[in-house]
């Protein structure tokens, strides 16, 4: 086993730092790469929770200070998974120190942050991604390949929600610790950039760019006790965003997200409607596709329920056998194995940062939208 | 509209009476047809009941005695709706009168009593069929068809449940009235004669016949008040079937009825597995099949989900547009418009008696071979 | 049986005629009500055709005039299934003599000329009625009746899509006989008027009225061959319209209808989140209803698949037995069940005439919005 | 970090192999345990196979001959994941050698081998467990608790199937390597071995033991080639077999397992109706159970689609958040996660070889039974 190793500063030992650990402590196991990732250094305010995070993922070291650990020698790829708001300021620094670099979604608070980020990052010629995860679950991937073989011709409409309901109760308090989520100040916004923001990803990757938007978007409960201050404070971030748009392929969007929909727990959905076949997919049940071809003899067409765990399906020969069906988790390995080999390569690992601006982009003309109660232009 | 009047006597004014009748007055407008059925008459013991259901479904007359209802010449046909054990004698008797004969099923209360039904309407050369009405969902029809096409290929399984839950409470009453199905001196049997006599008239359609036979039956509540006895009473039907067996194609099959599934009203379902496709159905959403063809590229292989509502699809294209579900009630429409359509043709209409009585010969081998603990030949 | 007889006369013998006709000639078979529907007229532009459905379905007498039809004395209803440019026309001249309306959906061709209606039938005074028959759906109804109970509690989000796939193919022609649905001289709109209004009836009932829209629209084919001109001709109708918008209960809406969904043939989806509880229903299995409740232990807590065909069900002691399905033509027969009952008490029978134009008060506000690129207020 | 170190000595670097092997590494990130799993050894006959292995999954060291591995001092544990024919032989002398033992399922080639490995292993007082993992799958566990808890009442029914389709091929060979559970000398039996056993260990663990049972297997294709003598030979082994039976609560059960279903990959389903409940579950969307509860009320009453993934589901607050599955792999984590817990409080990890021997009977009753064609006790 002579693999190279790769080592990996993270930041932000909260959900996301769980999931991205996990990623790098099992890629090697299932995939067989030229590098090895390294759990270097965690990264935290709170060198308490930090030090506990090292030793429940055994990273060989503890940072409480991000400009330090960017500084650090040892490290190949700095791993951002703390607020958003934090995000411009670790990644220029980051690539300014060379640094190959993971950001967790939404790339920025917005495009004009966004874009500081991308010239950093393509000025310095550091490898990136963003972690827009659900690309490589495996039915995600099936699509996308299913589309490029022509498959279901030309699309008539693109469709997709996120669905939750954990902030329904207007006893759940708002800011702080794990419910940043909820305060605008460390978000940038509420449904669009933390689930929205899948949708657009996707959608751009699978159905191409999006030309204009006119969006909605609600507060449902309007004040919150705020962790932070210890009052009722105004609500401001959006708890439900719907948009419908044209991408510029001619097919029409409908896109919404919501954290009021009682009965979904994480429900991102989409369907897709081609001229010669159809798509479905959601993420509670996220080995499935479902998928309707017109060119099926007419007694027994219908939609296809395919269970996506074959070795011919994308990534499942790294894995067990058909039938026996993997989760949420592995979309992260598959990410990480798939940034070390596009490193290997020397090639790019979409979505790089750039990639993800057009999603921010996509983001902030959804919100300008909704605050005008106009049309707007995506560019 | 010149058709011709085809004049039917129905003796049994109850539920399944109620299901004829609505077949009855529905085909004609629906399937083009040499032969218009008439409601001539209807016959019950309790007039007044009898003459209830006249009014409701327009019945032209009333009979209380099913002897003088055979008697009469302006009847064609007479239809069977009677607790199973007046079906032979009515049937042999309607024979000998030259009547076309349409009986509930099962076919009798034996294969003994079967056989001489069999033998006198043969005697007789009368049109006859059997009401295994769920050979008519378009989505089982449907099965048949992609079965003789070869799409399924070899056979190796065939599993057939039949689910209810309305026997559970052990305060329901057993005997008299509506609740004759669970008094063996009126049905024969439980779940037996009930239940699995319809899976096993669809598998032998679509599987061919049964070899042998290994069986178990329960009685889960043992005494259950008598309506007509007044007292609690030993139960002798069988309130749950569990068998499997032998095809003559080499392939297995398993069956199973109860009225002790909690959770299931009528869920009739089967499956059966060939070597190059599968294809599974339910009665609670009958206006669908499931299909797996092993044939379809591998990356979309999945079962499809067909939506039975298509214009070829069978039946279909006489009721509504593709879409559009028909319920329980068009299997009974179905079975009449074959039956007339038969008769214009001059041929016989499936399942006649000679085919139910297979039928019965299964049913006997099963209750033979749980009462014996041993596997029964069919024969 | 001594019931009244409400005599029909019906204008229009193509696809809405048949499943009315059906209506008429099967409620009083399971339905106890004072009238009993008489098929006393059917009036039609072609005699031969008009003829061959009066044949069909035992009309008493055949018109190829409406205004005749409106004028004779032994008709106390006129049955309006006429492509929608005469609606109004028709509608006012069977108001002024009297009758009672029974009037295809959508209502009008506009606001305008449904106002003018209204207006009209209010002014006479006559039983009326418009066939959104999908509010009589089972399922649809016990939704209305969970609302109304208070189950789901204060409502967030409200969604309804129509899917359909029958006009992708660029062969299709347009305008003429059964095709009239793709004129907009004869239709008005195209699946605004045809789809969506169904879906925005069902939600004005559900969740009351529309506050604002904001609408795009689409045509994906620009050019079809006209029937009538036998030249290619512009499209006029929208082939898909989408549209999001708030409900006056501080609900957000999103709602769309495409003819060009490939794989759905009559995809009718509602969904609706409530504080408390969530519903989903869906017309390709539309015995089926979806309920979430919040307040079921939290282990077993999960989406309920209601098989809704057991007797305490709206309208289904009136059929068959538990786990046995009706279909889509039962809708039908519940409304003229309904509008009779209604006519027995001298109570209206919704949705009204006056409700209808409702419903085109927002579908006149969409095609506006589609039209503007703008918000627009519904009034 | 001073967790105690718990030494793994593996024999098999097969598939079992590696399912166990990502157990023992993931266990410790995700459970609060005494002890954390170290990969000592692994053990295979192949040196050059072995290494790779101990490479991919990073053992400490390889063994070629299993005596040796189980007399190194530094090892704990034993874990089995040879073809069935090494068990016993293997766990007779790990637990002479006083170490823990983790068999792969089936314990045994028969009773009479399991019962000199459960005297062998209770002598030596060593911990034991048996993989049977799909215990651990979180919904299976849930419907344990659910019956414990006594929701279900009495049993009526209890069915499970354990549905393939990947030998269909009558050019597929048999023997060696990967495909030695086509070999009745490596495997001891076909399905029954294989695949019922599991069905058989869940049936035991939630509706207690069987009483007797009726059975029948099939040998599709009779000959197939045969690796290791390169010959045409004749198919010693069950493909299919199909049971019914007591259980000893006066429940019925009936079994199927088979490699011929066409269209299922790996669908172990059970299904069980109580008096008060009845659960559903399957492994092709093991995140999910249904369960339905007639104390619901009547007119919302339906099958609970649970998606068991959140917090108070056994298992899942280790994992990620509400809506985010796991999948097939996490079984075995869940039983390392068991087996290290009740080391550290000296108590038996169910099931224990005892547990298995207990399947092994009904196995050997099944197959008994089958040859017989007769009904056998299991005893």
């Amino acid at each position: 086993m002579s693999k190279k190793p790769f080592n990996i500063g993270l930041i932000g030992p909260g959900f996301m730092g769980r999931t991205h650990s996990n990623a790098y402590r099992r890629v090697s196991n299932f995939f067989d790469l030229e590098h090895t990732p390294v759990l270097k250094a965690i990264c935290g305010r709170n060198r308490e929770n930090a030090q506990a995070f090292a030793d429940q993922w055994g990273y060989e070291s503890v940072e409480t200070d991000w400009r330090k650990l960017v500084e650090r020698d040892d490290i190949d790829a700095i791993d951002i998974c703390t607020p958003n708001n934090l995000h411009a300021e670790i990644a220029i620094a980051a690539a300014q120190a060379g640094k190959a670099i993971l950001c967790e979604k939404p790339l920025a608070m917005n495009v004009e942050e966004g874009l500081r980020m991308v010239e950093a990052i393509e000025k310095a010629g550091v490898p990136n991604t963003v972690w827009y995860n659900y690309r490589r679950v495996p039915a995600v991937t099936l699509v996308k390949k299913l589309i490029d073989e022509g498959r279901l011709g030309r699309i008539f409409h693109y469709r997709a929600n996120f669905l939750q309901d954990w902030t329904i109760s207007a006893d759940l308090p708002q800011g702080g610790a794990a419910l940043w989520r909820l305060d605008a100040q460390a978000a940038g916004s509420g449904v669009t950039g933390d689930l929205l923001a899948h949708c657009i990803d996707t959608a751009l990757w699978l159905n191409g760019s999006i030309r204009d938007v006119s969006a909605m978007t609600e507060i449902f409960v309007k004040e919150r006790m705020h962790n932070l201050t210890g009052q009722k404070e105004k609500v401001t971030i959006d708890d439900a965003c719907l948009f419908h748009c044209h991408f510029a392929n001619g097919s029409l969007g409908q896109f919404e997200a919501t954290r009021y929909a009682r009965g979904h727990k994480a429900l991102y959905t989409f369907e897709i409607n081609g001229e010669k076949a159809s798509v479905r997919w959601d993420l509670h049940d996220l080995h499935h596709l479902e998928y309707f071809d017109h060119s099926d003899d007419s007694v027994i067409r219908g939609w296809h329920d395919v269970h996506v765990t074959d070795g011919d399906h994308p990534y499942m020969e790294n894995w067990w056998v058909p039938g026996l069906q993997i989760g949420y988790e592995h979309t992260f390995v598959h990410q990480v194995a798939d940034f070390l080999t596009a490193i290997a390569k020397g090639q790019p690992c979409a979505p790089t940062f750039r990639d993800a601006l057009e999603t921010q982009r996509v983001c902030d003309a959804v919100i300008n939208s909704a605050n005008s109660r106009r049309w707007m232009d995506v560019d």
